[in-house]
């Protein structure tokens, strides 16, 4: 096909395009749906559990109702429908009835007409509780005897993944490493907490306006509480001051629904302060990883032993999902012939976790490159090497068993590591540390990571393009731009398809009423996915323009050309010889005409699931090796990243600026990860409250990052494009953690890596 | 409001209406989607379970693969998405993958050039089974050490209601009576059997014809299975030969849209004959039900204690709600202040057991109404005064506890079956057997169902009206006509509040492309709730006409008059005095305007639900009361049911001549299921096959019945109108069983009552 000729000269893909939303947002000009006010409006808060596992005995809401400016209380019993959310399970209550099971549990709503009278009826909100110990270590909640969260026990999911022998294979074996590593909880600490409005129209419909990753699955959600035809709720998710997956799952949507009820018609504001998010968002899951890893002589992998426990806390979101990624996952984009996986997502009473960036991928990346560092440092083999010699290549076979038919990048991502100029001089990169007391080492490590649901999930996109007066297009894909940049690479993938200046599309995201269901902007999704339903409308399109110049010019389509943006008489009939869109869409409108278009597409699976684990494998997978340079204080312990070589292999890139913004991205929110960011929870209560104790890594701590993507032509994607929203916070998990040890000689096991836990690793080891 | 003005004369609303389906129906000219036939299509079969239950070891479809003219064989390993349906819980398999829980269970489905090579093909497909001892008895399957069937236990659902203090009441109770009531598994026995295409359109998307009871439903449940985007299926569910609540779960819908996937864009049917159609098919749920009652010498009621076991098959379907239902209705229309009420829905290995008009009422009424009788008899009061005495009323208190605030008409269908000449003649009736060796007897009782899915459930409709050219109008309304004449009453409301003649709509029904979602067809809901939408939609076209005659008069809106089906100038201006529709639509053609408006329509809902009950209870209930003479052949037990007497509590009548369709069909398949109606399982084997060994009641079995309906006003519903598909069939079977006890002086507690059943009770009696 000519789109994915490689030889072709694009207009706008692959070039570095400026942000469509990037002047507005930067300057601040951008209101975001929380920055509103509005004269008649009222105020939301939300009541949250007193302690994390407690049984309800009694609400009493008659002091808070009676409170002067209060509108509405609203408890369980004011749901109309199904008191229950969660993307595949819907475990979590809306308003808890019976139970409280973890912090982030709401109890009641109330609407006031300003929000400190909403704040001061909460505390008038009298429930009455019987206090239960908290579950909340993953195994000791898998024991027999430890209480159950839940109807059906508290594993959620175990996923299992068994090839080959693997006790012949470890008998077998050269060398055996086998390590546990402890990942924490992170938080997605986006700009714009949760919140937005709902409001009751005068028609009786509902409109919701609220930042969130699948306005359509955030609509049935709501619909299904409010007990409503969801064609009569109105949800707008775009725009939003970032995501990362923790806006995937239902924030407040359900409860501005609820209060909006209640209101008189007043649009009713949610906003959370930032301790109330700490509190009521999802978190990335914490996992144990217990991992025996064995290799020949030769570095060649053969055989591996996973087990993962993630903690999910008190409710399922997307855990299960999660942690079949992980198992997916957990070998890296290696083959390894002989595995073992095992995978367990267990319910306690700490918060929530759900989506997050890379989505349980980087708590086994952790684990799986330091394993092969390790054999690779005791077989006194060249840590690249080994990756380069175990990898599997286009149309090889994964850890999970099945054959990678799609675009396979790792070796020429090792391979642009290996010629950097970092790694040709590594020697003299470590040897000029800043400080004498300081020391300097590098690291490398390689991840993959899924493009979109796997086999067995729905994962659909649908695209609309309209033609507008003076021929410029509205180009509508649901998919929202959670910070990504989504909607300029829809713009470019529209310019190029219909032939036109960029300046003429605009696009539309996050609307259900505009725009057609295109699935969740999660899973590094929303590039390849919504790409491709553009091209599959463009076409349309062009016949729709094709057709109209044949009846404008009186000829049979087969004489008309679309060339240059225009269309071209190509017989010699009297009359106008090439029409610009504008005067199609006049001709059109002139006519009582359509001028939208549909298109469709379902992304393409693996062909068959691994044993019963939907999801498993993917098609499409985005590949990533990161290489850094570290120095780390021997006084302190404390470590900080100097350089990051980023090299993704993400297919054809369709906007160079877009694709170096998420690296640069991704880079940074792996470095909070290794050294910083953690959201401790202690007996069920958050010892983590606000951004003065959770570390985030600021311009301060962020190194000077290069990115070299590998464009691997990927035959099903747009102009032979994948994703690589989450991958590229990956192997530099490792990569950092590798670093450590190459200047300290200490490895670190348990993240984040603290000065303090860096110190007392470099003392273990003898080296301090 | 106007509508509901008791002194209102209507043109349409009330009258004998003939159906508009009703010439092409009976004239078999209309051709049901099973009927057609097209050049290249292909046919599909499903491989059934060879056993009740058991695991399956290997399914291996390489012979049937390689049979000449087998164009496909799928397995689950063929499900792109989620193997699972089920309308509540997805708990039934699409095909099996691991266990066969039931005879009803498809392991693989075959598509082929004919129907015959599709069913040489099945043969073919060898599946490997090993073969388990299968749970028949739901009590047994309660039990600690059954098999489980599902992880969560064999208990799917336990319902509880629980007012007053039960052992107080039977402690001061003058009366206790206590029984057990056995029910049997009855067959919707539609004319047409499960059937219908699947065909992949040329752009892609799919085409499902399946007469089904909820085409929005249905098309999820389809594009769950297939990881589909909803929008790209076109489910068309009308017109049906019959549904009975038959149609309301997936029948063959998932089989055609799998297979149609693999047959290159060739039309695929499926077609069940009749005795597959017995096998693949939902029934009613078997009921046992064990019922203590108790009242005071005066005959009131005091207390109600009720153990109802439902056996749901192996698979849940609306078995949850039935239970759900069965509980809420259990005290009949009477108000108890003392209940103890439980409801179990087990699973067993017996089929799979659904929705079916009556929806676990049938089942209770039995019991109650009997109970109720044997009270009467011995206080020595008359049943229909006992029956007068404990009935709620309007504004009163009903047995779960709720106060029913729609109107309630049992008190007047007690009545006017009391001042009946059936009743006030009923020695002379009864004293003139038409044989020496028959005896007669005449049996009364009452009962009512819920409109509509009941508080917490999604429960809405939405209908659109279209002005066409001529003036004419397209009403749209997804409900299916299940053999009910619903498109007849939505022709009615829509002429009636449009002020034009009937002939002027059209109705279009069953079609998620054409219509938006108006919910389930059951739950007596769809004249309720359609006719609801069209007068929801009904004023905003007259707002179009109004507005637009303005536009044309060059008027303001307000001098325009909409009356008499025409738009009238009120104000001396020049030009036209009175527009017509068509002349309406002319200009709005002109102008390129829409033509089309929408209505919405949120079923009302009780205050609050019972416990923790979803569903329960319901805000309004239609009610019926039955009268029957019957005459018993002393010599074989036989029953002929003579006269029935069916009084109606529906609201106001919108189609007379459709009301009383329904009440003389409600009414013959009650006799059905009282006197000959059961599918027999043994250790889950089917032992009934056809209806050669299923009798159903024919014309010879039809006795006179006359309709006489007790137009109760309720104000929520379209001119005063509730619901009645359900009811008029339930309080006939008790009325039934008391006649024979009338007759003969035999109690019947064991459904159908057969000649040899009734026989056996005469002489347990000591009658004979």
């Amino acid at each position: 096909m000519k789109q994915r000729d490689k030889q072709k000269t694009y207009q706008w893909v692959g070039k570095r395009v400026q942000r469509k939303d990037g002047p507005e947002k930067v300057t601040g000009d951008l209101k975001y749906m929380t920055d509103y006010r509005y004269e008649n409006m009222v105020w939301g808060r939300v009541l949250r559990a007193k302690h994390p596992y407690a049984k309800i005995k009694q609400i009493d809401t008659s002091r808070a109702e009676a409170y002067p400016g209060v509108i509405c209380v609203l408890t369980y019993e004011d749901i109309p429908g199904f008191n229950g959310f969660g993307i595949v399970v819907p475990d979590q209550p809306v308003l808890c009835h019976d139970y409280v099971r973890c912090m982030s549990d709401a109890v009641a709503l109330v609407a006031a007409e300003t929000e400190e009278i909403a704040e001061e009826a909460l505390q008038l909100i009298d429930v009455d509780y019987e206090v239960l110990t908290p579950v909340t270590d993953p195994e000791e909640a898998m024991k027999e005897n430890a209480p159950m969260l839940h109807p059906s026990g508290n594993v959620h999911t175990h996923v299992q993944v068994q090839n080959g022998d693997i006790e012949k294979a470890f008998a077998e074996a050269d060398i055996i490493v086998e390590n546990t590593y402890i990942s924490p909880r992170q938080m997605h600490a986006f700009i714009e907490t949760e919140g937005g409005w709902g409001i009751l129209e005068e028609d009786g419909s509902l409109t919701i306006r609220c930042p969130g990753q699948y306005a359509f699955r955030d609509r049935m959600q709501i619909a299904r509480v409010l007990a409503w035809n969801p064609h009569r709720i109105h949800v707008v998710s775009n725009p939003i001051g970032g995501g990362f997956g923790g806006k995937d799952e239902i924030t407040v949507q359900i409860y501005l629904a609820l209060l909006a009820l209640h209101t008189g018609g007043r649009p009713v504001k949610i906003h959370y302060k930032r301790e109330e998010s700490v509190i009521a968002g999802i978190k990335r899951h914490p996992f144990k990883v217990k991992m025996k890893t064995a290799a020949k002589k030769d570095g060649t992998l053969i055989a591996n032993q996973v087990i993962a426990y993630g903690d999910t806390g008190a409710y399922a979101s997307l855990g299960g999902a999660v942690i079949s990624l992980a198992v997916e996952h957990s070998c890296g984009p290696y083959y390894i012939p002989n595995v073992d996986l095992n995978g367990y997502c267990v319910y306690t009473n700490n918060g929530v976790s759900g989506a997050f960036r890379g989505f349980g991928v980087n708590q086994v990346c952790f684990a799986m490159e330091q394993n092969i560092d390790i054999i690779a440092e005791k077989l006194g083999i060249d840590p690249i090497e080994i990756r380069k010699k175990n990898v599997y290549h286009q149309g090889g076979i994964s850890s999970v068993g099945h054959r990678v038919t799609a675009s396979v990048g790792t070796w020429e991502t090792l391979d642009v590591a290996e010629k950097s100029d970092l790694w040709q001089r590594r020697h003299h990169y470590k040897n000029n540390p800043s400080e004498p007391w300081k020391k300097r080492g590098i690291g490398i490590a390689s991840s993959f990571h899924g493009i979109g649901m796997g086999i067995g999930l729905p994962d659909y996109g649908a695209a609309t393009i309209e033609l507008l007066p003076g021929g410029r297009f509205l180009v509508g894909v649901c998919s929202e731009d959670i910070g990504q940049g989504n909607g300029t690479v829809f713009a470019i993938v529209a310019a190029e398809a219909l032939q036109c200046h960029l300046d003429d599309i605009d696009v539309i995201q996050g609307d259900t009423k505009l725009t057609l269901d295109s699935g969740t902007v999660s899973a590094s999704r929303s590039t390849y996915v919504g790409g491709n339903t553009i091209l599959a409308a463009a076409p349309n399109m062009i016949q729709l323009l094709i057709h109209t110049a044949a009846e404008i010019f009186d000829i049979d389509p087969e004489f008309v050309e679309h060339r240059d943006g225009k269309l071209w008489k190509t017989i010699p009939v009297q009359g106008k010889e090439v029409l610009s869109y504008a005067e199609i869409y006049d001709y059109l409108y002139q006519h009582r005409r359509e001028t939208k278009v549909e298109g469709h597409f379902m992304v393409p699976t693996a062909e068959k699931m691994i044993g019963k684990n939907v999801g498993m494998p993917h098609k499409v997978y985005g590949y990533q090796t990161h290489l850094v340079l570290v120095e780390v204080d021997m006084l302190t312990g404390e470590t900080e990243v100097l350089q990051v070589l980023s090299i993704p292999d993400c297919g054809k890139v369709i906007n160079l600026l877009g694709l170096e913004g998420q690296a640069e991205g991704g880079a940074v929110m792996g470095i909070g990860y290794t050294l910083y960011e953690d959201t401790v929870i202690e007996n069920g209560l958050y010892k983590t409250t606000n951004f003065t104790n959770y570390i985030l890594p600021t311009f301060k701590e962020t190194p000077h990052i290069q990115t070299i993507p590998v464009e691997s032509d990927e035959k099903s994607g747009p102009f032979g494009a994948k994703g690589i929203g989450e991958v590229v916070m990956i192997p530099i998990i490792p990569a950092i953690v590798q670093a450590i040890y190459d200047a300290t000689g200490a490895r670190i096991r348990h993240l984040p890596a603290t000065p303090e836990r860096v110190y007392q690793a470099m003392k273990e080891q003898g080296m301090i």
